[in-house]
């Protein structure tokens, strides 16, 4: 499959959570197999090339996408989770949200000193949730230098504010004017 | 790997989330490349076998060995939801828990009238969340014929229960006495 082919499995919802706003959805690409499995080999590549000793993924989308490029890869696979849901000390990081803030947590002892690590999301938009997740991942010890996503929304600057951190990023595609 | 090598993966921990409760936890087999791998490919020709023409995980460990499975057998993947999660009308079902009760959603146009949908998460106890998702995918229009299951803990019943509804049930390890 083309890049094209999976963008043309994206379904759109307009006003998704709220009115005025596109919402990208992955469910209909990874509900066709051929597009998940294609999806999931260009972003193994991709991490492949980055030299990646572990693949993070982000609760719950970016679990989909990271658990099946790790398995393909043979690699660790760090969930970088919500709040509440590891059973051991965690290292936590707040960021904020349009309105208010969030948390995001990681098991330091899923990252190895020193191992480069990959992170997966489905979709970067103004990039704060990913931002959290690699200083996360580097205050355990990892190496991140790539973020892949399936869908960039470049006018929202995320993909930016994160090569300003030190990462090369990737999309599969990328929707303009969101 | 031998699936004796694959529980020796799995991580105690004591009183979570609650006293008395020994937490089985996946994260130290998904942490183990070589392990998440192995595990993937067991539960992937379980599915193979029962002829799965789509797989279902539950949010949020179930989409980390569902999705690999079935990126590695080139299907669909459909994701069983936690509430409010899905941009689109959804099936919904409500389950009860130890205290309260909790909902479990699909999104019905990602099912396909007819296929036969296997069902994977990582942990079966008393089966109520397995339950209510293998309802949910019938009720979507899926042939559910399968639950797997990294781990059972055959004392709780689940995967008993889940049998007594015309599902076949595999665990690739048990934990008894728990």
């Amino acid at each position: 499959m083309t890049p094209e082919d999976l963008k043309s499995l994206i379904r759109t919802i307009p006003d998704f959570p709220k009115p005025g706003i596109l919402f990208r959805d992955v469910t209909t690409l990874i509900g066709h197999g051929t597009g998940f499995a294609s999806a999931t080999a260009m972003l193994a590549d991709h991490a492949r090339k980055a030299g990646a000793q572990a693949i993070a993924g982000i609760e719950a989308r970016g679990f989909i996408f990271g658990a099946a490029v790790a398995a393909r890869l043979g690699l660790p696979f760090v969930p970088v989770r919500k709040p509440g849901k590891l059973p051991v000390p965690v290292l936590a990081m707040d960021y904020a949200l349009e309105y208010g803030t969030d948390t995001l947590e990681v098991d330091p002892e899923a990252v190895v000193e020193g191992h480069i690590v990959v992170l997966i999301d489905d979709l970067i938009a103004t990039g704060g949730t990913a931002h959290a997740a690699v200083k996360l991942l580097r205050r355990a010890g990892g190496v991140v230098n790539k973020g892949l996503f399936v869908i960039d929304l470049p006018d929202l600057g995320g993909a930016d504010r994160l090569r300003g951190e030190d990462l090369s990023v990737e999309a599969l595609m990328e929707f303009e004017g969101d």
